[in-house]
């Protein structure tokens, strides 16, 4: 299967396009710019989901769900949000089709044009906060806390699949409170949320930080973010929170009245992590093999294969891995046992390597007799033959091992490729030859860090919390608080 | 809370309506004929989907998920499909907004309309059938067994929360074999599921058989369909599934190849159940109290309330009650405690009685003497005083009985209201006076099926499996070989 397979270095791009595909992760539709997402690629997803939900509701949020259209006068209430969207909206014009009079087939019914044209969510503020308008009349309604699972669209030129598509899935949290500093506890608190999250779940080391204004979401008054390096050296936002100040209960006129009997504008945060994540597990961890998963994401952790000839040795092979099986399950763990004769071995074994499966083992004839079997790591492709006696308690702490492994060595090249750079020259220099996360000084202008991205393409990725050696901006030479970090990214 | 609200008997719309927004379920948006489901109505979805996603599972299938959008050309492909779906399709014809020139704020940009329009999926079959297109070409590809948690459109023009809607969210089935046989058997099994799903989840029974040709999905050759029958004697449709023989398969040139290397076409199966089920999961059990749940699907399944006057006695309240609690969770069970200082306990009973909370307790400082709580069960509305030694097999054990008692009192309802109609004035005279499902002869021929709807609105609600009972077609007098079952409905 991988023999018709980009390597990283040959190609990083197609690699990643051809790992997509061929692992059987998504596939682009006929629709342009959106994706299927097959069961191998859902499935992760839907772990990723199950892990998020609780760790939303062990916060207290809940779940809700809002409409997919919203009218077009909604968007236009904020002004920084509509100019953020209106480029990329998909808009429904008409409510029906009809047969073409002149025969040539379905067409539009002019007759059932909307008076007012909808907008498919791109994000869900506008109509969000148009309910919150009713919900919320005094102190003891707040804080609503609540998330969406849902899909949005935003019409992308280009479009790849998991890192930007037209369509994609994601959450969506927003919540509402009293004051402006709960509403910042929150956005902090669900920046925290998603970094612990991509590198408990995800085995991706994250940057937390705060986005320059340039960077901000549409509407915000500052933007949380948690940023993640790739293969490539270039940068993956994997998840946003942002401070919305009273920008939206403004534009809907959402007040409540305070214990002092007062009319208040409400405070906003809102917060988001999609189906991009996807592409971020894939160009953390995996290889010129293919897919490698982080074990607590991995639809199949263990995937057993039987090695026989004859039909009475793969029953007595099945007889010896049940009990097995059944104890692995026990524990919870994701267990494959494929004795499908279609395929051979040879096949099953490049299958399941290609697709990222965490741990496989073998087990033919021979090691009936000596009581083992053959184990294979995935993350290090490491082979070895053990007894089956404790092999449970072994698989188990194999696959905390490997989760362990992954993250490390994301974390050692994230440490490899993360640069200071003190001069002009030697950003730039960076950027051409070694890529990763810069830490520079920057003067803290829009003008400046524009200037940058249009020289270089790179951009500020986050404002780091701490660091706090003064220096002097790399561009304009004026002085600077703190390094930031800078990349070029996805 | 409940007394401004309508009961059952003065108007059984209106008391539907009410108790929609009332009990915090869902409300109208917006948008024309969305609704926004909240987290209370969400909470219930929640747990529907989490017991049939396993159920999915359990029988095999995998979850996938297909674009939002379909090309307006794959939707005329299956005439039959087209034809049954045109008229309440929502149109996305352009794909940008801009400023408007003259300042009238944000227009649709007419220099970004797309060159063929694209519909937002009323159901997947045509996108899905066009995927399945690539994925399949072997006996080995086949079956493929997969389901989509989406949201779907249909413009509605007259809309009722949960029961139909423009936007709702559902789960869509769609599977691929290579035989006939297998097809009609999966689309069996589906049936099945769902009739389980129906009767030992939501308390709700249900018939299950076939639709008459009039009544079939658009583009299937049989659909099969479970049928309840609420409070106000209609008939609602709590699922159906599909088989679609060969329809999609040629309409988007889906073959394979046997094991004999002979291309041949693929057989179909699609299956879906919608939020449409928390409607008729109102209309089953509530009362002029408000919302009765059904435990399984009741997202606070005990609430307990403290009665007291003085801060210390809370205190004392909430230590008798934390390790109950806690052993209550244990067991799986969903507990709130409710110890806010915000409401009275009269105000909390009213709200919890409203939402349908299987079980309440109460205790007061007179309990905590005695070693005794109040417990109230919201299905029969009695209360009791239980020593409090013991009460957590006590609940265990009564919501297990509230369970079974919903169901049984919903089976005695529909068994009372079923009834045998022999003739025309007999079956026009029950229409009005008693509704419920009636059994009556039929003739075979859409055309009697479709006299009989016009001059009474009844429709056949399914062609039961069993019954072999011959007679005359209560219409047209001709011979009949068994009853089906005639209802108003939803």
């Amino acid at each position: 299967m991988a023999k018709d397979f980009s390597s990283r270095e040959e190609n990083y791009s197609q690699w990643y396009n051809e790992l997509v595909v061929k692992a059987d992760l998504a596939e682009n539709s006929a629709v342009r710019g959106c994706m299927v997402i097959k069961p191998y690629g859902y499935a992760i997803w839907e772990k990723m989901q199950a892990a998020l939900d609780k760790m939303f509701k062990d916060t207290g949020h809940s779940n809700a769900y809002f409409p997919l259209f919203i009218p077009k006068s909604f968007f236009s209430r904020e002004a920084d949000h509509v100019e953020g969207f209106a480029k990329e909206c998909a808009v429904v014009t008409h409510y029906r089709l009809k047969k073409d009079p002149n025969g040539n087939g379905i067409v539009v019914d002019d007759e059932a044009k909307l008076e007012e044209e909808l907008i498919v969510r791109p994000t869900s503020e506008t109509i969000i906060w148009d309910t919150y308008k009713n919900w919320i009349q005094s102190y003891r309604d707040l804080p609503v806390l609540i998330n969406q699972w849902a899909n949005v669209v935003r019409w992308e030129m280009r479009t790849r699949l998991f890192l930007r598509t037209a369509e994609f899935l994601w959450q969506e949290g927003h919540t509402a409170h009293a004051t402006e500093q709960e509403a910042i506890e929150e956005t902090i608190q669900m920046m925290n949320v998603y970094a612990e999250f991509a590198e408990n779940w995800l085995a991706m080391p994250v940057l937390k930080g705060v986005k320059s204004p340039n960077e901000r979401f549409a509407g915000a008054l500052d933007t949380y973010c948690i940023e993640a390096l790739m293969q490539d050296g270039k940068a993956l936002q994997a998840g946003t929170s942002h401070f919305l100040g009273q920008n939206f209960a403004k534009a809907f006129g959402v007040q409540y009245l305070n214990k002092e009997n007062k009319l208040t504008y409400v405070w906003a945060t809102s917060w988001g992590v999609s189906t991009r994540l996807i592409g971020a597990l894939i160009m953390t961890h995996s290889d010129d093999h293919g897919l490698v998963l982080p074990p607590k994401l991995a639809p199949i952790q263990v995937v057993i294969i039987p090695i026989y000839k004859k039909e009475e040795q793969l029953i007595q092979i099945s007889e010896k891995i049940e009990p097995i099986i059944h104890k692995l399950r026990e524990k919870g763990i994701a267990v494959k046992y494929d004795n499908r004769d279609t395929y051979k071995p040879g096949w099953k074994f490049n299958e399941y390597e290609f697709k990222g499966v965490p741990i496989r083992l073998a087990i033919g004839p021979r090691d009936l007799e000596n009581g083992t079997v053959e184990i294979a790591r995935r993350d290090t492709l490491e082979k070895e033959i053990i007894p089956i006696e404790g092999i449970t308690e072994n698989i188990e702490y194999l696959l905390a091992e490997i989760q362990k492994n992954l993250f490390d060595k994301a974390l050692a090249f994230r440490t490899q490729n993360t640069f200071k750079a003190d001069t002009w020259e030697e950003f730039k220099d960076m950027l051409e030859n070694k890529k990763g996360f810069i830490l520079a000084h920057w003067d803290g202008t829009a003008e400046t860090e524009q200037k940058i991205k249009e020289e270089t393409k790179a951009t500020i990725r986050l404002i780091p919390f701490d660091g706090d050696e003064e220096g002097q901006c790399i561009y304009s030479g004026k002085p600077s608080k703190k390094r930031v970090v800078f990349a070029l990214s996805y």
